[in-house]
């Protein structure tokens, strides 16, 4: 690296590589304006060449050699954009011993593995970014590290995954069913083949326990993170909190809470006078309360070839001002430190407003028999409907919602009810925001 | 500068000093988890001393003599929160030229002398930041310069008063009155005793020449933008947006549009279906269009203590990252050159849709005659409404929505129908976003 020169390999080209080497191919003159840097994307490493990707590689290594670029001395940052865990771990451990800086968008595993690649990425002196495995383009995590750097950051509530938004946007705008909304989502392209780790709510907490480890600066543990999915939620959920003013969105939640971390995903009622009811279809948006600036929200495209590889690119030239510096003095992942954990607060210790729904038979007492129950646990209700029935199995549906109430012993009010024999099984229980 | 310490000076001990010395003094240990730095508040020069902040300042040394920091060699890093163009333009000079970096919240100097500024940085090989010169604590400038550096900026619409978005927020949700809605800004603090800057859209405009300039790259002349600001607006047209879906905004618009730009600020109805109309009350967003990213919005408090400091010290642990870098090397003002030029379009130009208000006789023939001369101009009409009147004096107000019409045109149109004797002079034009 001669200070005005930086060279790039990129492993992998799927959706997100092509976009990162259309950028590099064609923003040059504008990166450069901006930068004053020259960035060259030396080398791709691919192991499928037979696709027509849209490009002119004429200047660029096309190998299907990841060590290529591994152990390229000339290379000074490495594009990781294959992901899943192996051999992506690998090649970055590599990368980074081999004292590449790396960018990648790879959030399961910086999620699930980013004690261990940033403890590497400070032995030999470079540095990991990620911007882009979390709200795709969205700056969220450089206004995280370095935009709010003086604040304590109190609270984060996102809308992360873009598949999930864009089913419950269906859900609720076409009043359709999950399955119904699931089917359009993937007729889009807003939903994989197998959407099981967005739906289920893997894909928004490993997203969250990015975000959670950059707002405490320690190391937030993923498999203790409490996760629900949106699998539960029908078209009458959608509808009866319509009803009560509120849209149902899978929020990933960040919130510090006695001397520890609240940290969790579950579909929220969030009031519609709040702005994240109004972030729709496959859209993402973070909001953030910091002790200094108080509120604000970030909002962008999720996902996407263009997107993902804008922060991509946002994230190479970062890099490249560390490039200048000398030996113990770069600095972008000190934001996390790999020897500090986060102190998770169980989700029973938590207080919330609960939405409860269940089908009951419709005969005398069952309402004063369940009201009963939540009061003996101190559960207090604020809000009540409960529909006639014209189907055969005379089950109608009852909804509360409630004040605060204790997570414990909500579940534990919960399991006694579920013993009256006039409670249908598939009851649901959700929070409001 | 020993690589591990920041020394800063302060000058200006106002609002927004103050909230950067609380930050300075309080959050010493956060800073230094994430940057590794420690940054130590040597100095305030502030001529009134006898007011109470609330601060211990008892290892700060205090002054009235700006020069006790812009000639002290320890210091590195200069605040300048005073405001206004002088003295605050020759502190600022002289801290470059005595190669400190400089932080500043100042938006009409920096919109108005901000060649002069980054170029005698540039000479001096040193800095100025100024994120909390546009949306106080949102790291929009950060955003625009870093986060999204990999894109064209292709557009940029924002709410960037606080002052103006409060009382058309007011004036929109209680019906009042434009006079009694600033009565109540300035009880609830949110504008000043003088609001003149912000409700004839001056302070916008100067946030726009700086959000316009680091998306081009270039020099944006602030007495080139055409500016329109709110005092016109009646409790009535805040209603007739209402009943058509709109919501009335000021916005700061800027939008890359035949070989130039297109940059202006007014008054602007903004359909109730996107996300700027949910913008309420003192807050600000910007909604950026970039061409990998797609759209993003940056949203939060536009100003106050906190925030603005919030902003402030964001540039100080940047700057203080260049305090690292060797001569020739630092970067962050390269973003704008201020040796280039954007060409800015004539707004007679462009073309928009309009809402246009008018008071006429209620008397036949008065609809066919206004909308002839629309006719005659290529004026297309999408939506009309007249009321019936129940006042003495006779006239009653006619509203016309417009298709897409050449502002040249309009202009033009405008001229002949304000000749009709049956039509009052307090006619109104907004535009339609």
């Amino acid at each position: 690296m001669n200070g005005q020169r930086v060279n790039i390999g990129i492993i992998g080209l799927g959706t997100v590589g092509v976009g990162v080497a259309r950028i590099l191919l064609q923003q040059g003159d504008l990166l450069k304006t901006r930068s004053t840097l020259t960035f060259h994307l030396k080398t791709i490493a691919e192991l499928d060449w037979n696709k027509d990707r849209n490009l002119d590689l004429s200047n660029v290594k096309c190998t299907d050699n990841a060590y290529d670029v591994l152990d390229d001395p000339e290379i000074n940052i490495v594009v990781e954009t294959i992901g899943g865990y192996e051999p992506a771990f690998s090649f970055i451990k590599r990368a980074l011993e081999n004292r590449k800086h790396v960018v990648t968008a790879n959030k399961a595993l910086i999620a699930t593995r980013g004690r261990e690649l940033f403890q590497i990425a400070r032995e030999n002196g470079v540095d990991i970014l990620f911007e882009a495995s979390v709200g795709g383009g969205i700056p969220i995590i450089k206004g995280l590290r370095e935009g709010l750097i003086a604040n304590k950051i109190e609270s984060i509530y996102g809308i992360l995954n873009g598949t999930c938004n864009y089913i419950l946007t269906k859900m609720h705008k076409d009043s359709v069913e999950f399955e119904d909304a699931l089917k359009g989502a993937q007729e889009n392209g807003f939903a994989e083949a197998d959407p099981s780790l967005d739906i289920n709510g893997t894909d928004t907490a490993h997203k969250l326990t990015i975000l959670g480890s950059l707002a405490s600066n320690s190391i937030v543990s993923f498999d203790k993170i409490y996760v629900e999915g949106i699998t539960g939620i029908s078209k009458l959920d959608i509808n009866f909190a319509k009803t009560f003013g509120y849209t149902i969105k899978l929020l990933a939640i960040y919130r510090v809470f006695n001397g520890g971390v609240d940290i969790r995903v579950h579909p929220t009622l969030v009031s519609d006078s709040h702005l994240l009811s109004a972030v729709s279809n496959e859209m993402n948006a973070i909001f953030v309360t910091g002790d200094f600036v108080g509120n604000t929200v970030f909002y962008g495209p999720g996902a996407g070839e263009r997107p993902t590889a804008s922060a991509i690119v946002g994230d190479i030239v970062d890099l490249s001002r560390d490039l200048l510096l000398k030996e113990g003095q770069k600095y972008c992942n000190r934001t996390i430190n790999p020897t500090a954990d986060v102190k998770i607060i169980p989700i029973e210790e938590v207080t919330n407003r609960f939405y409860l729904r269940f089908f009951t038979l419709d005969k005398p007492g069952v309402l004063a028999k369940i009201s009963g129950i939540l009061a003996d646990y101190k559960i207090s209700i604020s809000s009540m409907v409960q529909l006639e029935t014209h189907e055969r199995d005379n089950y109608v549906p009852i909804v509360l919602l409630t004040h605060e109430a204790s997570e414990k012993y909500m579940e534990q009010a919960l399991q006694k009810i579920m013993q009256f024999e006039f409670v249908k099984e598939n009851f649901l229980r959700l929070r409001i925001f």
